[in-house]
């Protein structure tokens, strides 16, 4: 399991969390929306203490299931919103669990589109109980306009074939990766999970679409020549919902580098059926294509697959397929071995 | 001259706004900063009553100029700021006026960067006469991520090299001639002159990112199958600060056909010098590239050029050129003639 410690922070803009944090996971039922429950168990496991569900969930983050005033006994500083729907937005029925924490002395974190302190009883209880509410998603004030310019140093960028399959994990994978060899190479945090592990960054999704490239040239500021900033990417310019996301990452991050992160037998844009799943070799072609604008030495690195469902030799047979198909390194982070000691070269050639 | 009463606008869209119109000009005596107020005089003269100015401006629409007080006699329900100062700024010497809109029973509508409900002797007054301040930067509340799903009737949008040239000035010249022709058509605006200009729309790239491509898909709702919306597009694909606006509007809007906006000489990004113009032939190629994934069928109607610093000679030269080099039809809507009609038979096939 990756070591939390091995991930650099940059404490000049740390968010200064209150950990250790209670893991919230509300109703839910699929666990594609409990991405960040997830990456804080697996990323930063020193920092979570248990998981707090409701009745009709069927998710777990097979933490210790407590209630927030148990998890306030056992030293926990925090409750966070380990879940996230389509939307961001929180349902009524999240509320007095997120009320009695509060009233358990545990502040919130939560980074949805919809702010904790935009909610009225939310924001009441906090008042009445000293707690606060830490909404990671708000961007800073005054994001300057994309500029395009060549920044110094090196990037690397995960794209996707869709959501949720893995441009967080396979970014921190590569930077601690990476950092593991002696290299000077920083994570850098596009979204509420990242920024909640990294402890720092800039949730690029709710930006405001004019100002988002220039969020995202914010995120990887100049650098060593031989520095390394490995960019959690986010959504797909497949996606028909998020696409100017991934383009306004792609576009302020002018990488150098880029892998590709996809699941072997997913078909259809999560969410969206209807909405095929583009190949490797179309995002590949896409990106190159898009991203030329701001790098013109842009190239893929390799491919990174989520092959958590799958058995170890028919992982290692989809591994081995598509490397020879897309002639490039291929592999899954989680399973580390060879092959992502390949895909690790090439981050570094 | 246009003739605004062929601008179609739907009164049930929510975001419409209170007409006709005062036409506030402040003491504006730099013609180049009243583009809002000759936009709304040229193609929504049906919606301007008059003009507003105070003593020291020498700008005039040539609108009857009359007080707010007389305006709303005559029927006006709404002041609309049609001057910018640079900087975006309301000075103090505006606030006395905007009250006394206010009083006189009219809301006020603005798309400055300064907010009309940050203004707190605005606000104060709004409050006090039971007017509305209307901020049509600010994107409505509650728009929803987009979905991708397929809308009834028919679309187009206007795209570009770049920025400033002619987007918005095709979508309104297409709608126009489309309707004189009797087509049931509608032009949707996308950004705040265009906003003023139909009564309605959203200003895509104030929303945040991850609902751009939902803003554009409310933009254009269903409608019936011989319907087309000409959507105003905004930015370009290949422009380094605003490329994911224009991804947004392209996926949300799900057009049929595109028109490519272009400025024959421009050969670099506005603002971004070392950002090369990218070629008509570019622009189209990425555009049914990108624009696929929501609208298998988009295809590029054909080609307006902005050819207002050339002679008749050289317009019709570079047209002519233009036209043979792309197999398909291009004009300069402003100088109209068998072009464009021919670019309108494109739009209607």
């Amino acid at each position: 399991m990756p070591d939390a410690a091995l991930i650099q922070r940059d404490e000049s803009d740390s968010t200064a969390l209150p950990a250790p944090y209670l893991l919230f996971l509300g109703d839910t039922t699929e666990a594609a929306f409990a991405k960040t429950a997830f990456g804080l168990r697996d990323w930063a496991s020193d920092r979570c203490i248990g998981e707090y569900a409701l009745a009709d969930a069927t998710v777990t983050t097979g933490l210790e299931p407590m209630t927030p005033a148990h998890a306030a006994r056992r030293g926990a500083r925090a409750m966070v919103v380990g879940v996230a729907n389509p939307g961001g937005l929180i349902p009524d029925s999240w509320l007095p669990p997120l009320v009695e924490a509060l009233a358990a002395g545990l502040d919130l974190v939560a980074g949805m589109h919809v702010r904790l302190a935009d909610l009225e009883p939310v924001r009441e209880a906090a008042r009445r109980y000293g707690r606060k509410l830490f909404d990671i998603r708000t961007p800073p004030a005054n994001i300057p306009v994309g500029t395009g310019r060549k920044r110094s140093g090196r990037r690397l960028l995960t794209v996707g074939t869709d959501c949720a399959l893995g441009k967080k994990y396979t970014a921190l994978s590569i930077a601690r990766g990476l950092q593991a060899r002696g290299l000077d190479a920083t994570f850098r945090a596009s979204g509420q999970t990242g920024i909640l592990i990294a402890g720092g960054g800039i949730a690029i999704d709710s930006v405001v679409a004019d100002f988002a490239s220039g969020a995202a040239e914010l995120l990887s500021p100049d650098a060593d020549p031989d520095h390394l900033d490995v960019i959690e990417g986010q959504g797909s310019l497949f996606h028909p919902s998020y696409a100017a996301v991934s383009l306004a990452l792609l576009h302020g991050s002018q990488p150098d580098l880029f892998v590709v992160c996809h699941k072997p037998g997913r078909e259809q844009i999560l969410g969206h059926p209807g909405y095929a799943l583009p190949s490797i070799e179309d995002v590949i072609d896409l990106t190159i294509r898009a991203g030329r604008l701001t790098n013109g030495a842009i190239r893929c690195a390799g491919v990174s697959l989520a092959t958590n469902e799958l058995d170890d030799d028919a992982a290692a047979r989809v591994i081995a397929e598509t490397s020879a198909r897309v002639s490039l390194p291929v592999a899954d982070p989680v399973r580390g071995g060879e092959a992502f000691e390949r895909l690790l070269d090439a981050c570094t050639s």
